[in-house]
């Protein structure tokens, strides 16, 4: 069976079956918990870092070191542009889920796909954030992205591609709601 | 008027008064259009770049080179720990936005504070992002926040922190539904 030995958009085809097939015999390997920490700086300044997660029934111990981002702010809003901004990660977070949702999807599906690239842009008006109009909301209006998708494809394949981005973990928590708990010590 | 001059958690106090006199004089200034551009590389690992925004009614150009953040996956979920992955991103943005917006609140309510870290946890089923069971969710199910806050503090002024990070706007964007447009050249 050849198809079962090729790499489509960088996927190994074998892999996403042996994933796929371990999950269907058993469901609680599919369960994930991610983490980051962070630590306040001053102002508009802090710093997480991420390393660890559970999966597949273990705690994952392949990161050496622990990935390191700083969020900050322009001088318009206060900082010293130290790092991206939050909602500016949300954008990057979105980008890239939506990308890779795609590419693992095309893979599955034995769609070939020989470059994507997306821009994305947010509306956000801080008077909400501040306390200045309580009809406008604090985060994004609205996030519009646009992709570049080249290859050699159908029609029906290019809406395919854009229907799978709907599938990214992260368009769901952006387009959906999501519980968060806050406690303090 | 000596208050004016003091500086509450690394923030100028007389600079939030400016901004939110600047604001309430022209409400134009407060929308702002942040953007992120992203590349795919091959498989889960995409990088993406931000720079430019719009704001206070111009092209912010303080910048003067991007920063740059890759999103890949572990081997677990078939990369191979080129960054962080993208649902991790989120958790660093909630993070980050929570703590921002607390220092920020706190400083314009004059409520001083020594130090503040956070720990976050997301809970999240890869059989809804691969489509193997349809009552599952792609996104997190729910996420916790505990944070951890040292200081001169009372009861009160304690929760009160806490109220200001539900002012955050990727606390908002997470908790509640923002529309995303999705096109393709």
């Amino acid at each position: 069976m050849e198809t079962l030995q090729t790499t489509v958009n960088g996927f190994k085809s074998q892999d996403i079956m042996d994933t796929v097939k371990a999950i269907q015999s058993n469901p609680k390997i599919a369960k994930f918990e991610f983490r980051a920490r962070n630590k306040w700086i001053t102002g508009g300044h802090n710093r997480s870092t991420i390393q660890d997660f559970y999966g597949a029934c273990v705690e994952d111990e392949t990161r050496k070191e622990p990935f390191v981002f700083d969020n900050s702010e322009p001088p318009i809003l206060l900082g010293n542009n130290e790092g991206a901004n939050p909602v500016e990660f949300i954008l990057h977070a979105l980008a890239g889920c939506m990308t890779t949702t795609m590419m693992l999807h095309a893979a599955a599906n034995g769609i070939s796909v020989e470059s994507v690239s997306s821009s994305l842009e947010g509306d956000l008006d801080v008077q909400g954030f501040l306390g200045l109009d309580d009809s406008i909301r604090n985060g994004y209006q609205n996030i519009k992205v646009s992709f570049k998708i080249e290859g050699n494809l159908t029609d029906e394949e290019r809406n395919q591609l854009i229907s799978f981005t709907r599938k990214s973990p992260v368009f769901d928590i952006v387009t959906n709601k999501v519980p968060i708990e806050v406690s303090v010590k």
